[in-house]
């Protein structure tokens, strides 16, 4: 830190992201990335758009709400999107919380929340997951704190049932929930609480195209809520980031929502190699986690996680691992193409040999 | 406001921006943006990454921060990019300000900087600019707090020399001056503090691609400072939006930047425009301060400004007009194309008559 940096922030830990290693042949497991390109139609899309680039983005990004709320079945004025869901996430933290209103969250869920709770100064209430990392959600109500849950939960991969975090909203009548569903379209029909934003005025579902739309490129999030709560987060965006996603990465965003044959068919694909590699490593001894997500949470029995990490990593495959309590003897590994989870596997029966 | 919202922030006043009006012909001066399109290199830098989009972007934003810096003559580890130059505002302020840290800044400059200050937490502490709007430098000699300085200001239009600015970051040794350079490419050689910046560690030039670079929708800026300064606002980046700028909007950034020729023909075309445009006006009675910007402001003799702002849009010509203090008898007026001023003459001549 320089001796100009404001002494307020200097416990801050900034966010740690997957390592992006540069290297030939390389297998990227560690960043929950989608191993397939983003839909054909984002190339036309985005280069229609090229030349109009001299004026200021569309500040409403309505083709891209209008896109989204298709999609989901919501109003577009349900709708408001993110330089990434971790915008979304700031913007909603910032208009919800304050010094006297925490942020409760799990132990072991996604390790941005804590570093927003820091950045703005809001109180964090850490509330432990069970044993075998399901949410104990029961410990949620009559919190009287604002709530993020992320469903299914990263880096453990499991989804609480929508009856259970409903009965979260409702118990938290005076204070906002916010469900982080970055990787609920891997989790099956009938896993979102979208279906709940019309019954809930403190309800607000946080979703990104990173994972599914493979596009964690084009930094794009969006969330949805009643329209109270959406205009309150515009307050916000409209005083630190009025222009926040470009002409560029809207057209991407809405052409991406649009083709959903291509979604659909990525999304299954992955889900068919979710099984394959589950299925896999519990051949060779590992504990995995009935995986809701594009990854797997695994915990091998023959070697430590850390040193089976580093072996792959040596070897060409970067899958991530998290020094932290409770989760250090286990392993993320994003699920890839057939034949990125087929060079994991051969690299991993090399280590394990 | 929902019942749910942060009064900590109950009377915080979002940013204005320029109006997003739809209809065939409208000529558009309203928002300082270029009339001209994006470097022809944009178009294929930007489609070369959209297959990529699956993965996410570089952190370390390393090539485009390589071409500001061969462009701007500093090493790299001097450039800070941001998700447009109010990205970079944030950063410092948030990094540099506090509630006993204020942001001092004009009374008559980018109306952006107090809504940050609200947001953020920051006071401000208002100096105001004399009769005829230049800054008085001497005003902010050892003032003890964070300053801002916008050079060319806006909407003035007007230029502070570089030796006064210097001597405001010499007399203020134990705080940060940022100079808010958005305009700074149309104000002619030496009128930049980039050359100050290994002089000076407390210094830093932010600059954006939205105005000289054709590009307000790619929502680009930088920042330049001693790297110990990058470091600091490096720490806040990755507590809040470690992957702030999109692989799109970063491909689209580098290209733009080394595009050097396009770039100087662009400028000097608005350039001469704008000399063309502040004589007619000159002849039609307006009082036109010099502009070293893409934008004139302009004060008008025969009628109130508001008035003729209101008939300009009436017939499709959008300039700005601010109802605040001292400068609600003024116009700001985007520098357009040839034909554009040769349209709003024409319009204008109308409503004078």
């Amino acid at each position: 830190m320089s001796r100009y940096f404001t002494p307020t922030l200097a416990a801050l830990e900034p966010y740690t992201p997957g390592e992006q290693r540069k290297m030939p042949d390389l297998v990227k497991l560690n960043a929950n990335e989608n191993p397939y390109p983003p839909s054909p139609a984002v190339a036309d899309a985005v280069a229609g758009v090229v030349s109009g680039l001299r004026l200021y983005c569309d500040l409403t990004e309505a083709d891209l709400c209008n896109a989204i709320a298709r999609q989901v079945g919501l109003p577009a004025d349900h709708i408001l999107c993110g330089n990434g869901s971790d915008e979304n996430l700031l913007l909603a933290i910032r208009a919800f919380c304050d010094g006297q209103t925490p942020l409760a969250f799990a132990d072991i869920t996604y390790s941005f929340y804590p570093v927003l709770c820091q950045l703005l100064g809001v109180p964090a209430h850490i509330l432990p997951v069970r044993e075998d990392f399901t949410l104990d959600l029961t410990a949620y109500y009559g919190l009287g704190e604002t709530i993020v849950i992320a469903n299914p939960n990263a880096p453990t991969s499991l989804l609480a049932p929508v009856a259970e975090i409903e009965e979260v909203i409702r118990r938290n009548p005076d204070h906002i929930v916010i469900v982080d569903e970055a990787y609920v379209d891997f989790a099956g029909e009938g896993a979102s609480c979208l279906p709940l934003v019309p019954k809930y005025d403190n309800l607000i579902v946080v979703r990104t195209f990173s994972k599914s739309r493979s596009m964690a490129g084009a930094r794009l999030g969006f969330c949805a809520a009643q329209p109270a709560l959406i205009a309150d987060m515009n307050r916000i965006k409209f005083s630190y980031s009025p222009y926040n996603i470009s002409s560029l990465n809207q057209a991407a965003g809405t052409a991406a929502m649009q083709d959903d044959a291509y979604f659909r068919d990525t999304v299954a694909k992955i889900c068919r190699t979710r099984q394959e590699t589950t299925d896999a490593l519990r051949r060779r001894g590992f504990t995995v986690l009935d995986s809701a997500t594009n990854f797997l949470f695994a915990r091998p029995a023959a070697k430590p996680a850390k040193e089976i990490f580093e072996a792959l990593r040596e070897r060409g495959v970067l899958i991530r691992y998290f020094s932290a309590p409770r989760i250090d003897s286990w392993l993320r590994i994003t699920i890839g193409t057939p034949e990125q989870m087929e060079r994991f596997l051969q690299e991993l029966n090399h280590i394990l040999r």
